[in-house]
């Protein structure tokens, strides 16, 4: 059976090597003239010394975790388990972070060419930007693949590469809040003064801030959206796995065959990316969001195909094909239906676009209200999909239900390397527009760009319905995962311990209802950052304006660099009471009130967990694109009291799409995976009550 | 036992015939000029007009409700059951109209004479105003009171309470969320058109909304909490009577005891507000804000010790007592602490107000951060609530645990006469004050207006914290009545029906994550159509305003009536949706997934429902308080740039505070109520699945 995991190991490698290719390959395209190199020189130095300080305070961190691992496992299950456990915790932290490094060092090459390009047209920039993509999504599901497959061939145990994966999240997490902190920090700050305070342009490069801002682009979607897709990534694998290695009636090489069955489901979802990305392709003339589109499709298609072979020549149930198959579907359809309270041209952005003409109260409410309706169809979506995957596994002989749930989450993910190049695309572009912008380029140009830019959104709007959606029937398959780990840690100690959680039982109603209080208290402690550091950055941004009347007239080039660190800075510091959420709350809430309340709890944390960041993510993207609806021209167009309330609208969803609720879905897998990972300890300290 | 049944009988007459005495000495209190009645007549017309359209749709839905139930029921169990329920259904929506009715017509009276009043100085002005409060809170008390030992004196039957206890909830909602509809409705349009187009400052008499304005704050604020109050009031008494009724190991005398020891206690409540309310004066120059708080502390601690007499007399076992005063205490400071995220000189206003002055959306994304943290204090405060009541009871030989939880949420609600009181002065001295600046009373009047409203806002704040966790600790007895409600049909039945409603239970997740989408589904379509209903009523005052040149002039008086109707109509029309969520949605789920994930649903919208109504009371209440702020002077005052962001705050927060969240508490009343209502139905009809 070791034969698929080296498979995989394998695919990782190809998929890496294919991603370094394509990095040489942006590399050697032209990188325009002085004025624009020194532009995104500025972006790149910029992200390069965020970067560093972001993964020095991980990497302490990162160490802590990985001695309290060693030593809570070394006094639990032996020195050499400990220690297994602690290096395979290290390897997932440093995988997440090569793969968030690595998208954002070709992002900030791929900027500046791509912008160069677009002075040829629409097809040669989408190219360098989409390839640029490209080495993000393949990068990621490469190092995920050999990361678990080494992990897997060496240990030949599911739980360590849980090690694996809660190294992998915690790290995301982090990258993910402090790039979303970073990001809007710099955008709120620099739109403030910029173009509210002083009246000149977005991007313009007599704002001290436009640096940071275009810094955080990179740093907060390309690293933070990789770090997290990475993270589900891997832990859905996980989860499936875990449950995998659970099914009781099985044993030997069949028991080994459904462990690794996500393995090679990933394997096969590298392979199908690797073939649909060579399909997108656009013409001048053409729409870059359609062929972004398709090129999904064909990968599904791809996907499907190959899956149905592989269950077929393996001898592998079939009712295992029908949960990866619910999976799939379900991710493209809803990431296809969030595009509905999002798009350019339907109703909810059109109808709050022309509320806006009555003030940015009207446009907020009916955003906001529209973001809470746009939870249902998802909602209904991760329903549908889990009862199906369940109920189809739980017919058969061999697998069981809560496997199934795993499997349609790693279905859904499978294909997360065409998904990552698509959404990597989208700040490459968004960076391009910003630095042809800077750096003078002609107007034509700038349509160029601009036509990328609008597709980068829907793109955006996409993954992030997929990006949700895949990490609810995720933790949902943890959630399990870790009532197993329970109950498996309390048979080998001979304890009994109740893991029916049931509604009727208080303490579990007491437990759900704190939990579901946790993400609501993340997303605010996330969005106050913004704006506490925004403020510091406003201030810095009025003393450079106040000091040197240069900088406004033009003569003078205004110090980009401490508008950098300052954002940095005060990003990292935002960081350690989300952290301590995360991290140790799951843990007091174990140790305090026993394992079944701590199940609950997770529980709680899941379903407002998913809600918030549905309603977060979409109200966000909807109040963008009401503004860039009403920019192009309709209720009176920029410079209107619509557009005036638009961009109010804009502002707020920023941290919502930005900062607060994509952080989410990383937050409850955390929770989870810090509780299974620390089950057994929990399950011998045992709770006060 | 049935004579404490009786007591309480007569306790209601008292609470009632109080009420009316103190109506008739409000109504004997100077009227004022002949221009402050001529306003307030436009109010009270307006707001009687809406109230008789409302009470005339909801009557022919009450009416089809109750034939539904009487034929329901009389196919299961016999025609003189069924007409009984439907007869007690009726009783109950006709009781909660009446309360809410009473409220309304005291305070279109009050109004102008607080006003008329205020001339004479700040303790006339304000005993008007607070005795036609009590009139609110009494008459509520009473009538739920009389109404429910009168059906429980004929039918002895807790069950039949129940069907009492859902008419009033099912008439409570849609006068809260129509009123909450109207009332946001007429604000937003007056100030939009008023305020921001025009420039007439707020309750101008040229504006032709202003009187739908006023209108609305009766039919919302004092007709819509009136009802709310009255139904979580009557829903937590009947709740902890099924439960009573469900006990155990007792039998006879004692059971009945027990069942009906939730009435004695709100007899206590009653005649402790009574005495309550008598301690509420306040002399010239001083605080109405201290009074009304200390009308709060020594009810309760009359009502502590009638408790503790009776139950020592009558022998109730003290884990009864102990559950009481867990709820009471709870409650108390949960309304306290709310204070604390909207008082007007708390950190989280000032700093609120401090980051307006960069824009709208700061002070929006910082409100509604704050607004998010704020669910947490009180859910903790609930969960230890129910904890504390829960164990303690289950210590107990007599009494059980879901028991002891149930008492503990009537424990909260036996002075509801007092908190009502508090609240309804609240909306009275607003409109007091509208009608002195319409009817061009002097300065110092408006200024003893303006001292008066503001402690109105601070007892506002108070009464929805303690409304929402007496609605969550009423929910969770409901949720358990409904547990009982259907093992006990499945048993008459011969059925076996699992109630576990285990986490590990994929249709309970589904179940949990559907109920959960239904309180932000249901706010979202509250506010879209204040939003929208909104625009129908601009769009008339802004044809006035061009049709007729000499409304703005203040030569030719508007057309209020045409603003009023308006409104109305759209409020009703907006309900229609409303109420099928609250009542068919858990019908179909019931009927469908069957009665165990019905219970679950039900579990999953009060998690939601709790926090999102906890996190748009307070939001809202820390918005308004902050514009206040600035108002008074502080970070430039009124007109400055940060005021105008404050106004858009305000105005966001208007419908998050008056209509989405205080709907919620009833929403999730009504859908537990109709569940158990409908219990035995379900169990015979079962699930599809």
């Amino acid at each position: 059976m070791n034969i698929w995991v080296v498979v995989s190991f394998v695919a990782g490698l190809i998929s890496v090597g294919v991603a370094a290719w394509y990095f040489q390959w942006v590399k050697k395209q032209n990188a325009g003239t002085e004025r624009a190199q020194r532009v995104a020189k500025w972006i790149k130095d910029g992200a390069e010394s965020y970067l560093r300080k972001l993964y020095g305070a991980l990497g302490l961190l990162a160490g802590i975790l990985a001695v309290i691992i060693a030593i809570v496992f070394s006094i639990q299950q032996g020195f050499g388990y400990g220690l297994t456990m602690a290096i395979a915790f290290i390897a997932g932290a440093v995988c997440s972070t090569i793969a968030g490094y690595m998208g954002m060092a070709i992002a900030v090459e791929a900027n500046v060419r791509s912008a160069t390009a677009a002075n040829e047209g629409l097809n040669p920039a989408f190219n360098v930007a989409f390839k640029a993509g490209s080495v993000m999504g393949l990068a990621m599901v490469g190092l995920a693949l050999i990361g678990m497959s080494l992990v897997y061939l060496i240990t030949q145990n599911a739980n360590v590469v849980l090690g694996f994966s809660f190294g992998a999240s915690t790290l995301a997490l982090l990258a993910k809040a402090g790039g979303g902190i970073y990001t809007k920090t710099a955008d709120i700050a620099a739109d403030l003064v910029g173009k509210v305070e002083v009246g000149i342009p977005e991007d313009d490069p007599r704002n001290p801030a436009v640096v940071a801002d275009n810094v955080g682009d990179n740093v907060g979607d390309v690293a933070g959206m990789g770090a997290d897709i990475f993270d589900s990534y891997v832990a859905s694998s996980v989860a499936a796995m875990l449950l995998g290695a659970a099914l009781t009636g099985l044993s030997g090489d069949q028991l080994v065959l459904y462990t690794i069955f996500p393995l090679i489901l990933c394997m096969l979802g590298s392979f199908a990316s690797l073939i649909g990305v060579q399909f997108v392709q656009v013409k001048e003339g053409g729409k870059p969001g359609t062929s972004l589109n398709n090129g999904t499709i064909y990968t599904c298609v791809i996907f499907g195909v190959m899956v149905i072979a592989v269950v077929l020549v393996a001898g592998i149930d079939l009712a295992a094909l029908w949960s990866t198959l619910a999976g799939l579907i379900t991710g493209v359809v809803i990431g296809f239906s969030s595009d509905f309270f999002t798009g350019d041209d339907r109703p909810p952005v059109v109808e709050t676009a022309r509320v806006s003409g009555s003030g940015a109260a009207v446009n907020i409410i009916t955003g906001f209200s529209y973001g809470l309706i746009s939870i249902v169809p998802s909602v209904i979506g991760i329903v549908i999909a889990t009862l199906v995957s369940y109920y189809l596994a739980e017919q058969s002989s061999v697998i069981n239900g809560v496997y199934g749930v795993g499997i349609s989450a790693v279905g859904m993910l499978a294909i997360s390397g065409m998904i990552v190049s698509s959404d990597a695309y989208g700040p490459i572009v968004d960076n391009a527009r910003g630095i042809a912008e800077m750096a003078g380029m002609p107007e034509e140009v700038i349509e160029v760009a601009d036509v990328m830019d609008a597709a980068g959104n829907t793109a955006k709007a996409i993954t992030k319905g997929f990006a949700i959606s895949a990490a609810a029937l995720t933790v949902l398959a943890l959630f399990s995962a870790y009532s197993s780990e329970i109950t498996l840690a309390a048979q080998e100690l001979g304890k009994t311990i109740d893991m029916t959680m049931s509604l009727s039982n208080p303490m579990v109603i007491a437990a759900i209802f704190l939990g579901a209080c946790t993400p609501p208290l993340f997303s605010a402690l996330t969005m106050l950052s913004v704006t506490h550091n925004a403020f510091d950055m406003i201030e810095e941004i009025r003393r450079q304006f106040r000091e040197e009347p240069g900088i406004l007239a033009g003569t003078v080039e205004p110090d980009y660099v401490t508008c950098v660190s300052l954002a940095s800075q005060d990003a990292l510091k935002s960081l350690v009471i989300p952290a301590f959420l995360a991290v140790a709350l799951p843990l007091l809430v174990g140790f305090i009130m026993g394992p079944e309340a701590l199940g609950a709890f997770l529980g709680g944390s899941i379903f407002t967990g998913i809600i918030f960041a549905l309603l977060m993510a979409n109200a966000g993207g909807l109040w963008d694109n009401a503004k860039k609806y009403i920019e192009s021209g309709f209720f009176g167009g920029k410079g209107s009291d619509a557009h005036k309330a638009g961009v109010v609208g804009d502002t707020v969803g920023d941290p919502f799409k930005d900062t607060a609720g994509p952080s989410l879905n990383t937050l409850i897998t955390v929770m989870s995976l810090v509780s299974s990972l620390f089950a057994p300890i929990i399950v011998a300290v045992g709770g006060l009550f």
